[in-house]
């Protein structure tokens, strides 16, 4: 098996999280609010998943191809796992250009996310 | 054993979370950050802590006691637990006032998960 046959060969862009919620702050959350954004928070509750989105995100052009994420000190099949799950979670989007899986972080889902942690006026 | 006595009674505050990261798109983390990053996030992504936890969070003058918050559709052990999550993830604090324990969310965590999500111009 090739090198790149290896890799994750997803051409198809995943269904993006919907922004779902008002901030932490703001009210409790109903049982369906927290599920989706728990979903969220729980992508990003890995180290690995971290460092590889983190990697992604600051990637010149706001881009990167595997070949150039994969330096986390784990197997190759463990960073496709974990982009996979990056990807089930709306944070990633994924294109397969000629050799290579390109990934490129979920705009709406980080402008979500940073909406969840605004931080409300505290209610007297 | 009286329902006072089913509470978690954790008289101390909880050692935050130091604020660790850059913004997610700024750079790479480095394993330690997206150790320390990775404990928030996982807190968080789990729905019945996240439902918890924007209940405390959004209760009057930003601190709730138990009573006021076990309504999230499982028992009170199980409440109890992931508050205690909550706090060794260094999201909550609690203090013992009279008969009950209250829960008030840390403002610096919260702030610094903000940061994180500060979304960093995409490199050219």
């Amino acid at each position: 098996m090739s090198n790149t046959e290896a890799l994750p060969l997803i051409e198809s862009e995943s269904d993006a999280v919907v922004p779902c919620c008002p901030p932490l702050t703001e009210r409790p959350f109903s049982a369906e609010e927290a599920e989706t954004a728990a979903r969220m928070f729980k992508a990003l509750g890995d180290p690995v998943r971290l460092r590889l989105f983190t990697a992604v995100a600051s990637h010149e052009g706001g881009e990167a191809c595997v070949c150039d994420i994969s330096d986390v000190g784990v197997s190759q099949p463990t960073v496709s796992h974990h982009l996979k799950k990056l990807r089930e979670a709306g944070l990633l989007t994924s294109e397969r250009r000629g050799t290579w899986v390109y990934y490129r972080v979920e705009p709406s889902v980080l402008a979500a996310m940073g909406k969840l942690l605004t931080i409300a006026p505290v209610a007297a």
